[in-house]
């Protein structure tokens, strides 16, 4: 008998109590594991992800958990080999697995550099403005997003069994979340063998990465209202598991990506000769073929205006005749998408039918049909296979009507070189889609294409997909994250969020705070500098010198008849420039440089004779683990004699972790 | 026989074709109404949504349906004597009233408020910036957000029958989706009235807003995916709504907010004599209190210092004897509170107990109890009326461990002077709560309390509160549309989303794009200013000038040694105030002010002997309904003679609508 796939749970490799079910290879049909989660104690399982896994994870700040993901990243990366060979048996292609490891890895990559780039070096997310909530500046509020205290239990699909744990696992660890891997049985083998690497790189806290290989049991019965469940699969099973009793009564977070009868349309303009008609010919062909077709983002409604439907279907298949194509999964997948094709044929008719290798292996031809758009099987049956139909438009407004009736997919392509057709697709396809792609000339040569999913961008889609849009980017790290609003004082609130709020307590002191190296400074440490008076000759001056000499500057008359200025005001570029006079130290220190300025607003005009006073103060410090110095957020405030402000803005500077690091 | 509140569907006022159920005043159980959905056609009900009010609002721009929502507000606000009038026979006392009728016309006026600041006057949100998808720049990405194509079924709950179906209209109208407003029976006749002013005004859009007394009837078994529920409730009602067939299958978005055990805290630095323990005390009377304690937010769980258990039991009972309070909403909802106050009392001890008047309405005295945080009732029994419960607690973590108890609340309160404790108290409750306030000497008098959600912030909480975080902000008008990730080429990105994309086509006229108002100004609009030549002579001169010396722009032995810039460079200030001089046309015209830069970033030092150009394109343009010009903002890139970009930001400008209007 061949080997028991064993589970890595509560810190240790647990081997199935019973003997389980085989699992196949794809290719030759032979028995290569079985698969049983026999012997697990669910309930233990998910108590050890909370207690050792969660606190582990919150001890980290993003920064750390973005380098940990970083390192997973480049400890995979150099042993992608061992998992393309076990992808092998998968039916994946060397194409087919490298979309999966190589795109499973970016994952990783993609989420270490939002961490770095996105996230603070701290362990709570801060999240939008301070909102003032009363007028006198005594009670302020704003969102912290905090990590969930339970496990992201993360049931897979079979046709990714690298990208599709990872893509799910890397937003969970960066919000400090701990997993439960669950693949779906019958590639579960790579997925265990994914664990296997993790397991034995030892960068990951322990309790972090948790992996079934079998049924979850009775896990879902001991869900709380700080656990979240992220499903891939069948809109059936979804539907099951979203009406799970003790989901439903603890209001457990439930993500789906499920059913997608994606659509590819060709433009009008984009007849056969064209360019964009080849593209959209190569994407359909590629998309058919990648992992035989089993990708939920495969395209299979082709919109194509009613004349050209024979030239697309005669280049297509010229083009699928000449094109690899691996096997299904396992067996049962073939007779799934064999029913399928059937029903779809029913509804349409068979335009073309490559053939497939002989053996016992799960391969399966690629199937090209032609439908009637006004039937519900085309919008409604997914053939998760090479399998497409090609069905007739021709109108803008008809095509968008068909593309809603997929009732909501992942995602959706438009080919074309009119842009005004393209506005008009995308805008009216998209409430009923997650991602829609342009082809173009233009964009051929980068793009990703129609169905790669991106890190940063949403993956998932409404109705039949499931309903989320928990993946992509930053939203991806917050949905593991309970935001809270925080209402208090403006000095509580900075000792909550670690960040200084307009209003709360600013310390002056002897020393300047450009003096000050990072392990010095002190969120709050505020220099006052002025006044500087700007009179008319500082401002013709300026204005000849830069060259701006906008009117307002300039000329009293015309700054008389401006409605927002009355008369001759001073320059912004000005007030700030004066303004960074008044408070930099020019001297050698820890600030090394200002690299930018954010959210500049002159908040009323500056007019001859006014005194211009500064107060710098520091409010955000962000080390980085990997440099010598780290971030420094200042609050400007440029006031003029009667206390107004005139100018607000951030001003934004490196600053060395130890003094002389720089000198 | 009282008379039948009539449904407004369809377009119609409705009567019921059935004689429905009573309901009765709550101050005199005088009779005041029947009520039923009878004869309503649900379907149609929809349909009629879908077909009328969603159109009718996604042709509007956000900024128009912003200025309907204010010109509703005040209207109702004229108008809200009669609201009151209505509102006394749900129990309400005048104070009570104000908290439902004036707090919902704030809403109102809180959402204008923010459509007008944070929402294009487009009809498409476009969210976050634009993620580059290839080294060449051929291939990017960007969200947009359209509104859903469906209805929005609000179920409210009773107790606030006009601010809770406005908290909950106002954000799906911003975003263009119509709705259907169903109150909970008791209280319905106040919402019938709400309804009758909002049809008698005509100033929504036909088919924006369906009232429905009574039950929804076959109303859930007509859902799609495009379509989302709202619900404020019970949780029992909340688990069975949220696992409906149709909402499972169809991953309709499903809110609610339901069961919550809030907990208010008394930190150990503030005894008895100490302004906190005021503050505590009072707060906790005000939420037993006012609406008769029947708040989703209000007090349940009093947890304090073990040793002032007794002292805050005096206090408040003090406070709570000559507290006025009005009537439950109804003998069957007195009946449940008692009920719950003996499932606590089992539980603890009655430590108050006030008096209510006699007679026949639904009056039930206040009643505060001592509890043992170690039994499971004072978490989870909700007594939904003047009912609250002291806890004593001996050390932080215990404390922190007993609001987590509830399994997820709205709000909970920190009340200390204690900054520290407020930090670890706040984050230590946070996944587990929605809001929390921190209530302090500083911020008590503007303070809106424990029990006042603000439009602004997160209303809802995790776990036995329902999950919902969809109200609060820009985030409620989000959760009424999809988010969809466009790919395309930077041009085609351009023409879909209406902004400027980097990378797109600029377009270099005769004419100056300062001399174009903003009927003439098109997006790409650009011109390209300069080279100037930055000498040693000018950075020194704008040294002296403004006395911004540092040492990186002044002292080339010191400049060596700067990891970052390795000799002199030229000062950001100079760069931008040297673009600004490149591009500004001087005479007046349209360009009426610069009033802000954002997100300027110094990408690459400026060296002596650098020659400066400034290209500046049209990025975006909000004309103002509301004024006689509009914000354009424009996307500055300054590069040196081999093309690095050395700045890059966006300049805020406002921009008259016809030339000649400011002159």
């Amino acid at each position: 008998m061949s080997a028991a796939l064993r589970s890595y749970v509560t810190g240790a490799w647990h081997t199935p109590t019973d003997e389980g079910r085989p699992l196949h290879d794809a290719t030759t049909g032979e028995e290569i594991a079985h698969i049983s989660s026999a012997g697990i104690d669910f309930a233990a399982m998910l108590d050890y992800g909370r207690r050792v896994g969660g606190p582990a994870l919150r001890a980290l700040t993003f920064h750390q958990r973005a380098a940990l993901l970083k390192q997973l990243a480049g400890y995979l990366k150099e042993r992608r080999g061992e998992l393309y060979a076990v992808s092998a048996h998968t039916g994946a292609t060397e194409n087919d697995s490298r979309f999966d490891v190589d795109g499973g890895i970016g994952v990783l990559y993609a989420y270490a550099s939002l961490g770095r780039r996105e996230l603070p070096n701290d362990t709570v997310y801060v999240e939008g403005p301070v909102v003032p909530a009363g007028r006198g500046g005594t009670f302020v509020a704003q969102h912290v997003a905090t990590p969930l205290r339970g496990v992201a239990v993360q049931v897979n699909a079979f046709n990714f069994p690298v990208w599709g744990p990872l893509e799910k696992f890397a937003p969970a660890f960066l919000a400090g979340m701990p997993s439960v891997v669950k693949p779906a049985s019958p590639t579960a083998y790579l997925t265990a063998k994914l664990t296997e690497l993790i397991v034995e790189s030892g960068i990951l806290p322990e309790g972090a990465w948790q992996f079934v290989a079998g049924s979850l049991g009775d896990a879902f019965d001991h869900l709380t209202g700080q656990d979240l469940v992220a499903f891939t699969g069948s809109a059936a099973t979804a539907a099951t598991l979203r009406a799970h009793p003790v989901i439903v009564r603890n209001a457990v977070r439930f993500s789906a990506e499920a059913d997608s009868l994606n659509f590819s349309a060709l433009g009008p303009d984009a007849g056969p000769g064209t360019p964009e008609f080849d593209l959209y010919v190569g994407q359909l062909v590629t998309e058919m073929t990648v992992k035989a077709g089993q990708k939920c983002t495969a395209i299979r409604r082709a919109f194509v205006p009613e004349q050209w439907v024979d030239a697309v279907v005669e280049a297509a298949a010229a083009k699928l005749a000449e094109t690899p194509i691996g096997a299904l999964a396992s067996l049962e997948q073939r007779e799934e998408v064999r029913r399928s094709i059937k029903a779809l044929a029913a509804a349409g008719r068979i335009a073309y039918e490559g053939t497939a290798p002989d053996g016992p292996g799960a391969y399966q031809a690629p199937v090209l049909l032609v439908g009637d758009p006004e039937r519900a099987e085309p919008h409604e049956v997914e053939a998760f296979g090479p399998v497409s139909t090609v069905l007739p438009y021709t109108a803008t407004e008809q095509l968008i009507d068909y593309a809603a009736r997929g009732r909501g997919s992942l995602a959706g392509s438009v080919v074309t070189g009119d842009r005004a057709f393209a506005r008009e697709v995308v805008l009216g396809v998209a409430p009923y889609h997650g991602r829609v792609l342009v082809l173009t000339q233009a964009d051929a040569q980068e793009s990703t294409g129609h169905g790669a999913p991106l890190p940063q961008l949403v993956h998932g889609g409404p109705g039949r997909a499931g309903g989320g849009e928990e993946l992509g980017g930053l939203r991806g790290v917050l949905h593991h994250m309970q935001r809270t609003a925080v209402q208090a004082d403006p000095d509580t609130l900075t000792a909550i969020t670690g960040r200084w709020v307009p209003g709360s307590a600013r310390t002056v002191t002897d020393v300047h705070p450009f003096r000050k190296d990072l392990s010095e400074l002190k969120i709050g440490d505020t220099i006052v500098a002025g006044p500087r008076v700007v009179t008319q000759e500082d401002v013709e001056h300026f204005a000849e010198f830069t060259g701006d000499t906008f009117y307002a500057h300039m000329d009293a008359e015309a700054a008389a008849k401006n409605p927002l200025f009355g008369e001759r005001v001073a320059h912004g570029y000005l007030v700030v420039s004066l303004a960074a006079g008044l408070f930099v130290d020019p001297d050698p220190g820890p600030v090394l440089a200002n690299f930018g300025v954010d959210d500049l607003r002159f908040l009323s005009p500056v007019k001859f004779g006014d005194a211009l006073t500064v107060t710098l103060t520091c409010k955000q410090i962000t080390p980085r683990d990997t440099a010598d110095y780290g971030e420094v957020r200042w609050d400007a405030d440029v006031t003029r004699q009667d206390g107004t402000s005139v100018a607000r803005y951030d001003v934004l500077t490196l600053v060395a972790k130890k003094k002389g690091a720089q000198q």
